[in-house]
């Protein structure tokens, strides 16, 4: 199925999927997969891993020759020099989040990047759009990862947020199929962004204690986290988060959350679960099987196809 | 536009829009409107006012000729004589929700009567199936109401459920308008079900405090409570339902969350909304106007039939 909409368009991309950019994962491995499979593969700099982030970009233009963009964190990579940065390696999609749109989107687009914001509510989508964005990635609550305090889900944001913005919107949060994607485009998506599904993936990286820690999960088997601090967060339960969830309450004051992450690489690449916090979404319920990029692409999209066909001879 | 699938034809309905029973408020003005404007109407149980609820009943059958049907929220009405009573009114649509599918199920079925279930996780759905349910109505955690602890979104549940289980589901959980009804077919609904929607229609009983409060909501002005313990339950945010928010955490022991209803009818029919806890779900944020329910009726029909039709057009 060949799609064309603004998403394909401006990024260049054969589907309209974008894999999340999760620290220490959205690397060249995961990413280069995505971009070669016709999605739109993100590194990350959430890491704070400059040097590093640095090699991966080197690394991708040897293991594809495909687009693929960065990630800004702001509120992770707060040295004011990250859009130079982010410029000189030479990418043209940048997703923006965790921080005040306005801060890099000027820079970024005057020096020819395609600029998407990350936004978690419709208050943000508003200010992104006034900061000039080119695009906005619209992420509920359901998803995995740092969230806002007061969670707003996909099925109720996406519409919200599409009914008062012109820019296309990439739909994150709850998306791991193609009726999920079918779902994000009735509500106004022209893309979807995927975690949790390539955090599972052949090509990512993670220890496989952690992928199947994602297979073994019911939809139950996520902790929303420190909605009365910031950041809010969305993590698989274990012993250590079912823990932080009932410490984490209005009256906490021990160290920031952040402080809990320990060494997070113990977890991500050593497999210790219990070391550090595994951030995932709800969907980890709906993901029972470790599949190459490339297979999970081809499935999303022609179960988006046979969706979208199947409404249409019903439905029309 | 005429819908003809399991739920319309099970229900004997024009359109596969349910009106959710929210206690006090799902009472035959507001049900008898839903009925006929092509939806299904229900009655209400979970007031425990059972003499009111014969009285309501024998109104619908002077206000509509229509279709409509009766909910039994288990966990607030114990009497095991429930589901005669039921029987006895005459209804052919049943809702059974908050409780053991297998309670009521069989004699409510051996009368006759198309026996739906309400389910919040897709282990309470596999339970209903093997119940013997006629079908399946499926909550995700963004809607209003009394909640499972452990809230699975509505993109995520639904698809979830609908994978597993061949019975007709009607989608609940962030469903206001006809984006949101296509996005639910998507995702393998064939009927949806409003609730907040429907206590904001012009024909809801409640104080006009209460509409006008869900219009002013935007989608992050509801707070989730008492997931500790049960029931957890989805409310508009009031200084009261604020600090319950704090307060009913892991090491509360206080009165249960049930006693903080007070006089309940101070604020739904008094319109002081500090007397008790508004249940609504976050498409309150969605909701800026008060309709009479043909007009959203109409409204979400035609939206729907444009969302099909777009996304036929864009992407088959």
């Amino acid at each position: 199925m060949a799609f064309n909409n603004r998403i394909t368009q401006m990024l260049g991309v054969r589907y309209p999927i974008v894999q999340a950019p999760m620290g220490w994962i959205a690397r060249a491995q995961l990413a280069s997969a995505v971009s070669n499979a016709g999605g739109m593969g993100i590194i990350e700099t959430s890491s704070g891993q400059l040097d590093a982030v640095r090699e991966e970009i080197k690394a991708m233009r040897t293991l594809t020759d495909k687009p693929f963009g960065v990630n800004i964190a702001q509120a992770f990579v707060r040295d004011p020099g990250i859009a130079s940065f982010v410029i000189d390696q030479g990418v043209r999609f940048v997703t923006t989040s965790a921080g005040d749109p306005t801060k890099y989107c000027r820079q970024l687009k005057d020096a020819g990047l395609i600029v998407f914001h990350v936004v978690p509510t419709l208050q943000a989508a508003l200010k992104a759009v006034d900061a000039g964005v080119d695009g906005l990635v619209v992420e509920g609550g359901e998803g995995g990862g740092f969230k806002n305090p007061h969670p707003v889900m996909t099925m109720v944001l996406l519409p919200q947020v599409a009914e008062k913005v012109s820019v296309p919107i990439i739909a994150a949060g709850g998306i791991t199929c193609g009726r999920t994607m079918a779902a994000a485009f009735a509500l106004g998506a022209e893309g979807v962004q995927m975690g949790t599904r390539m955090v599972s993936a052949a090509e990512s990286p993670v220890h496989e204690n952690w992928k199947n820690a994602i297979i073994a999960a019911d939809a139950t088997d996520t902790v929303f986290l420190n909605q009365f601090s910031k950041p809010a967060l969305r993590a698989l339960r274990t012993q250590k988060t079912t823990r932080l969830e009932r410490e984490l309450g209005p009256s906490y004051e021990g160290p920031p959350v952040m402080a809990e992450f320990g060494n997070a690489l113990d977890l991500y690449f050593g497999g210790d679960m219990e070391a550090s916090i595994a951030l995932s979404g709800q969907v980890a319920g709906r993901i029972d099987t470790v599949k190459p990029v490339a297979d999970i692409f081809a499935e999303t999209v022609k179960e988006f196809e046979d969706t979208v066909a199947a409404m249409a001879r019903r439905y029309t």
